[in-house]
């Protein structure tokens, strides 16, 4: 959501107009989404900016970001059956916040909410809450792995029964159904319990989009959806296999999370009239910003020095230093297609996640299914080029071919964002272990 | 909102049953609080839960307590014209979540959000966020003040204008009407801008309740409403007149600062029904609980070798250490009526804040333009005794009765909460003096 998928697609005549902090267009989105029986929609977030090099100031490009709990729970009033997950960071949160939020956001969408956990990577996120510089990669998920632990416990806290409201006896709550948590980690100490009582759907989807390897490491600990990004049908096939077997490690089964890469489709009637489409959308991409962007997911390298028009130079050694997925597959498409810096700059400045699918309404309906088929895929990331037409065209165009063809639902299959997706509902740990509850010691 | 004014008011056979995890329970009250032309509804929050001692655990009265902001964020999706009012600490939040999710809020909802600014009182609220104990009463204002002031300017560093999303131009902000914020303070570090535009409102309207002296010291220089509590129209009179006193030491007009207390409207259609009804209301609380309320109330002190029938022992000396203003509230209760323990304890315990008004609607409507005409009040907290029941019969009994007599208004003077409170919009900050603009050095 936000303005699309593609990084100038607001600009298109059938993008909204300067929406993003207006209620209605979130919802209408959301109903678009419900319409063509997605299972959810998906709200990235930052919590300051990403650096632009090359543009010494704003650059004019970024745009505002309202709090997505904020905006999911407007959605959530004006939807029924439409998923609602939104990016919360366990590097710049507290487990106690973040588990409320998306616990309440769980109980008043009846079961609707998904927690997508990121560990946050830029200066001026850090700059916004104290820090001098951003965490080191592996601290950052010592953090996040810990975070989480806490917000299950935190969830569990509630056990099934524990909200009597009995008028006739005065007791609103039944104490021995409520635990402490008593955590005491290396982050964290959290007492506990929560102040929500358990969830319709126990805890809420737990989304990941990490891509190094311990970011897939987390993710097989503990994701249930992850949200990817690869430029072929093969990266795509070969990285689900290997989660598959990273998932093995931790006892959990493939059916326990679902792959899902992301896909920008740009459609037309005919294969011309989206190729037309695509270099229209090319075309609104300011070549200054193309290349400050590419500058930006290299790591911030300055390439003011080199010809646009030749190889993108040896980059320094600070730039290559470190886990960065994004980095390494921008250098692998350089070196792959031998491109020069403009035109790397406008392919990878185009697309802002993952795989572009050019053509006719059966062309993107065939390839969804190629990758389905061949394993690559346990369901996409519609990430439309722009809002609200390109979604509008997925649903009205793409989506009865999906049917059609018995690769989409004709209807959804539960109320919850959990039933949707397939997956079960975590056991209460407090009841799986009664040995672990402890009554709570607040007074 | 949430279960009403009085303690055992969700006993009451008109009280919501089990609603408190409900989205539907809190639109409703937010639409009859609309249909009555209430400025807004209020939530109040813990991020934990209140000692009660002599309850070894537990005790069976607390509630679930959903976040605030996406409670309200779904009255907003419901309602048009109510304000919307959430609390959120000062002491175990940041900043820049803080004044993003408000001014969110306020976006979202075209200008209804307020924001009650509570430092937190409870040992259980530290230990959920890591503490060993809940901050000092001075610090945790200290904190306060600078967290207000670094709030303010971040809903400053978008200028009017800053949004430009042109699409022939191709840029979506300007970036000369995009300030950082640089804040460097004792307790944050700040950078800045905030991901969110100035709001319809500038600031979302910043609301008060601590009676405290640091407490109306911070309120002196913050806050545009101030909830209060009163035993009578005098207390009520002295507090707001000397509330004027202090907001003069910071340059500040009396229309700056609408001073609300709380009342408790126990209506019946002849007095002696309101009295029947306030007398089954007390009923409904447990003895026990009535005396745990008030042994917590009193700063957790032990009451169990006391007899209920006896006056009130004088205090150990550490609970009469520090500054608390609701515990001198029942010492003077006390002291002035002569009651036994369990007396004031179902006293103290019945109202939750505030002022009970027990009579016909005309009483209840004869005392509020009472209060008003005596410059005891600007308005008041309506905390009706059970929900829904409570606030219907206050807009469909009483609020016709405040019309007719010329005391209440029959249709919103604005579409913001603040143009409803008549309080102006703050200027802002990086308008008012330029030289403190200073482009966001992100990149």
């Amino acid at each position: 959501m936000q303005t699309g998928g593609h990084i100038a697609g607001w600009r298109h005549a059938r993008a909204a107009d300067n929406a993003l902090c207006d209620a209605e267009y979130f919802q209408a989105l959301g109903r678009t989404a419900e319409k063509g029986l997605f299972d959810g929609v998906f709200l990235a977030d930052y919590v300051g900016y990403h650096p632009v090099k090359g543009a010494a100031v704003f650059a004019g490009l970024e745009t505002p970001k309202l709090d997505p709990l904020v905006v999911l729970a407007t959605i959530a009033a004006a939807t029924r059956n439409i998923g609602l997950i939104g990016t919360a960071s366990t590097t710049y949160s507290h487990p106690y916040d973040v588990a409320r939020r998306f616990a309440s956001l769980d109980h008043v969408s009846g079961g609707r909410a998904g927690w997508n956990i990121v560990t946050s990577t830029m200066e001026n996120e850090a700059h916004n809450y104290g820090f001098e510089a951003h965490l080191a990669h592996a601290d950052r998920y010592a953090r996040a792995d810990e975070f989480v632990a806490v917000a299950r416990k935190l969830w569990d806290s509630w056990q099934a029964g524990a909200v009597v409201a009995d008028k006739v006896s005065g007791a609103y709550t039944d104490p021995a159904r409520i635990s402490a948590v008593d955590h005491q980690g290396e982050h964290f100490r959290v007492a506990g319990p929560l102040t929500v009582p358990r969830t319709p759907q126990g805890h809420p989807v737990l989304v990941q989009a990490g891509a190094s390897a311990t970011g897939q490491q987390f993710a097989a600990a503990n994701a249930e959806v992850i949200f990817t990004s690869h430029p072929t049908i093969f990266t795509a096939q070969a990285f689900r296999a290997d989660m598959h077997t990273q998932l093995a490690q931790f006892s959990r089964s493939p059916e326990s999370l679902k792959i899902m890469p992301a896909v920008t489709p740009v459609i037309g009637r005919t294969r011309s009239e989206a190729e037309d489409l695509k270099r229209e959308l090319d075309d609104l991409i300011p070549a200054r910003i193309a290349i400050s962007k590419l500058e930006g997911l290299l790591g911030n390298v300055d390439l003011s020095g080199a010809d646009p028009d030749g190889p993108l130079p040896a980059l320094p050694a600070e730039a290559l230093a470190g886990e960065n997925s994004t980095r390494d597959r921008v250098l692998e498409l350089s070196e792959r297609e031998m491109l020069p810096i403009a035109e790397l700059a406008r392919r990878v400045a185009a697309g802002r996640t993952g795989h572009t699918i050019v053509g006719t309404a059966e062309d993107i309906a065939e390839t969804l299914i190629e990758w389905e088929n061949c394993g690559a895929a346990d369901g996409f990331v519609i990430s439309a080029p722009f809002l609200p037409g390109g979604l509008e065209d997925f649903v009205d165009m793409v989506v009865p071919i999906l049917q059609e063809r018995g690769h989409f639902r004709r209807e959804y299959e539960g109320t919850t964002l959990r039933e949707n997706l397939g997956l079960a509902v975590p056991p209460n740990g407090f009841d799986a272990d009664p040995t672990s509850r402890r009554r709570p010691e607040i007074w």
